[in-house]
């Protein structure tokens, strides 16, 4: 496992924060938001933070000609979230070696934590290969 | 408008039917199972019926280099479906034109009907550029 | 079928419209949104607009105790979307009979059209039984 | 972090498998399968998995009244998964504590490995409250 982030519970350490409104069609019979539907959030979210720091990840994939792989994932959920919440996705950068870095989440609504997360990213280029990752994500906002 | 075929609502009206289980995943918080769940089933059912007719999907796009895609698809839910059901998807080839077919689907539990659907189709080559139907399609069992 | 509109083609047409950004795990191997990924656009867009109305969703849920069911759905895709692209998710009131009503949609991208749908939806009280459907929607805004 | 036990990667460590075949619409624009349509996977194979030792799913919730949460669920992607892949996801009872069990998986195509993963469960029943879980979890199978 090369998970090896904690995600601080404090919203206030994150750089970041992206705003989701859960779907119906993201709940289940439990009336809650399936625990599937997180992994979409996180990206999204992780999305938005690019977007954010001027690194859309369109531009990642068409102009750099690389893919962001997704080597692990893990989510701890605390409280359910329900259809309609509207949920803050928080983002920071983790751990970065030369072939992969960590993100590290917390979900609040309304300032309460409901979940935290960490997902391990590598880089492939075009045909699949695995690559190194490109330098600005060393000097993200949020690498603690 | 091109959707021009009434799924029959006979279960011996069709040539092929394929199982699904209903996933936990695929329920709604109204306790049954979200609508766009049910157009993936569709298109698992038309997967296997392609491979029940040796003409699996994979092939398709590997070797004869196109893909079938969706103009439109339609859906009517009659009772709805529930976490754990074994859903048999009823398919049949409906109109065939050059560039066009479409597909009739009956989904049933326990041999009681709970949903009908029609998607229609056409093709496209490795440049997504559309191209014609090849000539098996005419000839699928089924074909009405 | 009792699915009856035609969606307009002209975005001034409808009264609302709602921005839906396209996820990464909405896209399929194809390189574009799959075909099912758009019923969760119109649900969002529709949950949208009836809160812009002053009906939100949670309280048609929890204060009449009601659910909105859906009857039919049907989908036209003309121009795929792709990842990170920004839709514009039009909505209108069509046909209300007592017991159903139906929204028309029109998807697009800067202003060009992508795809068009029809939802037909019932009302069921919370034994999941069918019931009238509220005065409200009659003259909601957008019925033609 | 309560994940507490590492899948193994043998698949004959494993008591139980079941075989789930990769949907098209459960892949993504990088020709594969989606990294969050992992975790359906794992959940049909665990429901398959209660079914297998006669606990069946719908049994648990409708007669015994409770409802198993996911705490915590974990994948390590390895090796992508494609579409039309046979995927065999295996299943252990990993750490059973009075209140949460853990389940490892290990999937594999044509015997050869594709991920792992670990899913942390809870009990709660039909009010939403935490439970004791049931005693025949601690004597299931695999539990190891």
């Amino acid at each position: 496992m090369r998970l090896a982030i904690t995600p601080p519970t404090d919203p206030t350490a994150y750089p970041f924060a992206h705003p989701i409104r859960v779907r119906f069609a993201e709940t289940d019979a439990m009336g809650i938001v399936h625990h599937a539907a997180y992994l979409p959030y996180l990206e999204e979210a992780r999305v938005a933070y690019l977007r954010h720091i001027d690194r859309p990840y369109t531009r990642i994939r068409d102009e750099d000609g690389i893919d962001f792989t997704v080597i692990e994932a893990f989510v701890r959920y605390e409280v359910p979230l329900r259809f309609d919440d509207v949920v803050d996705v928080h983002v920071l950068v983790g751990k970065v070696t030369r072939a992969t870095f960590q993100l590290g989440y917390l979900l609040t609504v309304d300032g309460e934590r409901r979940a935290t997360g960490v997902t391990v990213h590598g880089c492939v280029d075009a045909t699949g290969r695995p690559g190194r990752l490109p330098a600005w994500i060393e000097v993200a906002p949020g690498v603690g």
